[in-house]
């Protein structure tokens, strides 16, 4: 699965990762509509043609690109709730916002978010991959009403990650991680562990 | 101001108006790069020079085609934050969420998102226009950190109504808007009136 990884034949792993990485970029920058396979190969510097040699067609680049083992893996850890857990809300928050900040994955969360925003096709992809990632999470918890918890954290967590780092609003700019997290981990925490006023 | 309001000459008018409600669409759908002057002129059912002789240039259309009274006056009086008000975080949380679910005024929250999340320049559009609004209730409140406050709350509202309108998270779609409301008042009223840990 991860072959390339492992250090064998450079030249083509090399490339391979050339290629996610700038298809990576051009979601984040451009969303899965307006990137192109040629302006990936572009800022790759190689051929069309090899990109799809690779990955075949634009969709199933587009999941492969965004398939980091370090955001899902960590995202689903961090959501593993367990009945009553205090620092679930600081955990996730913490997690979720992490990923934002470090470059390499922040790109994959910035290409996940323009395409959703502007893509029916990239919402449908992108929502099965949620959807599983869910699915995962809530086999793990023992809570109420998972899928609202998890959506209403996420979502909060989302139009954070947004304010802060696409449309850099001047006063979540000006906070480091840590007093981010210690802001809206209240909320999370309610969401994930706490009675839900309104819910059915 | 509102002069094509009044009934005067209804087929100029009514044109106006067709023009800023396909451009509301177009914007909604494409985002502010996407969206062109003839795709515009051509929902609407005109030539793009009357647009651009109303209208001028595609950011000027942009902006009018925002500036519904509905939208931010509706929202400046939500967000006139008293010192202590149990009620703010309900009635923020009701107004923003309910922009949203008007066909309307929904056009212009997805507008709004869709192009600021993918285009710098309606970025710094719409960064003038929200520090204008949020200027504007800042000057109605008497809490701390009140620019700290209102980003947090938007950014929490944004990322639910993304969810509910735009991803069509199942959990929040099968909500109506006062069990929606009732979910996250709590939250939205703690980020206007509560202490707020970690933030100097």
């Amino acid at each position: 699965m991860a072959g390339g990884r492992t250090g064998r034949r450079p030249g083509l792993s090399g490339t391979r990762d050339d290629i996610l990485r700038a298809a990576r970029e051009e979601f984040a920058a451009r969303g899965f509509r307006g990137a192109t396979l040629r302006a990936i190969a572009s800022r790759a510097g190689v051929d069309t043609a090899l990109i799809r040699h690779f990955f075949g067609r634009k969709d199933t680049l587009f999941r492969a690109a965004l398939d980091l083992p370090e955001t899902t893996s960590r995202l689903i850890q961090a959501v593993a709730i367990t009945s009553s857990d205090p620092g679930a809300g600081e955990r996730l928050a913490r997690t979720y916002l992490a990923l934002w900040e470090d470059p390499l994955t922040r790109s994959v969360m910035q290409s996940m978010l323009a395409s959703a925003v502007g893509h029916p096709d990239a919402q449908a992809l992108l929502a099965r991959d949620f959807a599983a990632m869910v699915a995962e999470a809530v086999s793990h918890t023992s809570k109420d009403m998972p899928e609202l918890r998890l959506t209403l954290a996420f979502s909060h967590l989302a139009g954070v990650a947004i304010a802060r780092h696409i449309s850099k609003a001047a006063s979540l700019t000006a906070l480091d991680l840590d007093s981010l997290v210690a802001l809206v981990a209240p909320a999370i925490q309610q969401y994930l562990m706490g009675p839900l006023p309104g819910a059915r």
